[in-house]
């Protein structure tokens, strides 16, 4: 059933975002929006035994062929990329072809980055089957796959042709991932729409038991708020900088990840707590008042982050991290920060001080 | 010397050509051009020696890095495309630099393959030093690598910041690379320009002779063409076979470049017999009289391409090849034919049968 359509427009057109429950049956969801009679499913080892055959269903009519790639972040590269594009080309699908992403932002990154540069550009549609790529990862046209120096270095902006979020998908991912998804979601209320945050307060019970009425409406908010930033800075350019605040608790949460090596924390964990720097941060620097830091804690312990650093990961380490990055001008960081909740700003003038101050107290002891 | 200026518009933005001599060290044409601190110039051996200092004498405020390709179309492919993307990534290359592609068309559509897919997209000029990449492959915005199934089937539709085309670079080619360029700039007036199919009878012995002021105009005016044709289709989508005229003499020519292997006639050769063909063809089907197909014959012959098969290609190989070719339906072929000099058109039924005839004349005895 589809509930819900949201329409995204782009630099050179527009796609549909529907939003529901058991979509894979329904045509105007997934049928009526393939062109020609050749489609290409990419999908991963975990999300084809849940999801693979009730989308084969939808696709009788057409040429299909299957791509199933190993589950992580590891292999959404070349090697992978490869094994996509040389399955177009030995199968001489034409220019009309439609890839179909069945799976989380891995697989949608890769197959987008894969229908981008296919026959210099084929349709592909999303189906995110995580709350991370629900939320996130569908909207704003960024493409990608990992190089071994850095993430997403070689990708491309290439919007899909729809994206279809079925909620029910959610009901089978691990409590770990669901959670990551989950901190995107606080995150666009923490950012943008104070409103929204007040409604995640009043629903998060509903929300960790994953009741599909109240994701529905969650992800719908969450999608329009993304949607609004990305259409004001397309293609993240310097001279228009509001798209870097989707980044909120990112560039604590990359050092977070980094320190305890890939993988072992998950993206959004590793982002609720930077989040949580983050709006101790805002507080310190006389941005954010205390009740604000006081409910944004309170709400992320209610969903169960870990809100402090594992032993594996010191202050010194995540300092030492982030004076690398290459937002350090003259021993300050550039970083954002909340005004209140709901509204976020770029600070360019963090000193490091402030931020070795803020970090301490989150170490193990 | 600028001495000519040509604005490309495409459907995000626009970019400028510049037709001149001795470009490289007027900061318009490429120094200014550059947004960042950053460039990657990408040659291949056989330029290297002759522009790159010229080349390098205008970037001198820049930090450069240079990667040398060796030269020729089998090199257009993963592995060298990787060499650029592996350098970019490796030396941190921020996403405001600027690529280079100083050469011919193998090295413009590979590093522009490169930066529309490096960070999402980076910036790259064009300094094509060959008459077929001046003429042709600079305009259009289509860039690629092959894959060992088919040419170009890996790519972007991602245009330049700008094209800086200095005749004087042409002064190099050999004889052979030389023709084959002019075969597209005779092809540019035989579709779409009566008048500068005439110009171009009254200046052949200048245009031989590489008269840098024949030059310029000639490929001002196959640049003018071809955008005007890009324009109106620049997707080349299905709906709109306007850039398809392009491709007049092209099916013929393939044809006949893969009877014979790759690399033994070189692309524009095999299109001027392929032109000739179509015209030859055109005629047969009483799309065309005879006047025009003699004036085609004298200017092909006077330009000096080969106007016979070679004995390695048989008709029969030929039409064999066409009959695989994916625009055969029915025993009819999919072909563009000349109405009169200066205008193409599409024909969707040609019968195989009046091919063949046409073909036979062309064998070598």
């Amino acid at each position: 059933m589809i509930e819900q359509k949201l329409n995204i427009t782009h630099r050179t057109g527009s796609y549909t975002i529907f939003i529901g429950e058991n979509l894979f049956g329904i045509k105007e969801a997934l049928a009526q929006q393939i062109a020609g009679s050749h489609v290409c499913v990419v999908t991963n080892e975990t999300v084809k035994p849940l999801y693979l055959d009730a989308c084969l269903t939808a696709l009788t009519q057409f040429e299909v062929e299957v791509v199933v790639l190993p589950d992580g972040e590891q292999y959404k590269n070349f090697t992978y990329y490869n094994q996509v594009m040389n399955l177009l080309c030995e199968k001489h699908y034409p220019r009309d072809s439609t890839l179909i992403a069945l799976g989380g932002g891995v697989i949608g990154d890769l197959t987008g980055f894969a229908a981008a540069t296919y026959q210099r550009g084929v349709a592909y549609i999303q189906v995110p089957t995580t709350l991370l790529s629900q939320v996130d990862s569908s909207i704003g046209g960024k493409t990608a796959i990992n190089h071994a120096v850095g993430k997403n270095l070689i990708g491309a902006f290439y919007p899909p042709q729809v994206v279809l979020i079925d909620v029910t998908t959610l009901a089978t991912l691990s409590q770990r991932e669901y959670l990551s998804g989950l901190a995107e979601l606080i995150k666009a209320a923490l950012i943008a729409d104070a409103e929204f945050f007040i409604w995640i307060e009043q629903h998060i019970d509903a929300l960790l038991k994953r009741d599909v009425t109240i994701l529905k409406q969650a992800i719908m908010r969450a999608c329009q708020i993304k949607q609004t930033i990305v259409m004001r800075d397309e293609l993240e350019t310097m001279h228009n900088h509001c798209r870097i605040l989707l980044n909120f608790g990112h560039t604590f949460g990359h050092a977070i990840e980094q320190v305890l090596g890939y993988g072992e924390w998950l993206h959004g964990e590793a982002v609720a707590l930077g989040m949580h720097m983050a709006t101790c941060l805002s507080q310190d620097l006389g941005l954010l008042d205390q009740t604000s830091v006081q409910r944004v804690y309170a709400l992320l312990e209610r969903a169960g982050y870990a809100l402090q650093l594992p032993v594996g990961a010191s202050s010194a380490n995540l300092i030492q991290r982030m004076r690398h990055d290459k937002k350090v001008y003259s021993n300050c960081l550039n970083l954002i920060l909340l005004q209140r909740i709901g509204t976020a700003v770029v600070k360019s003038d963090v000193p490091m001080l402030a931020l070795q101050s803020v970090l301490e107290r989150y170490s193990a002891h």
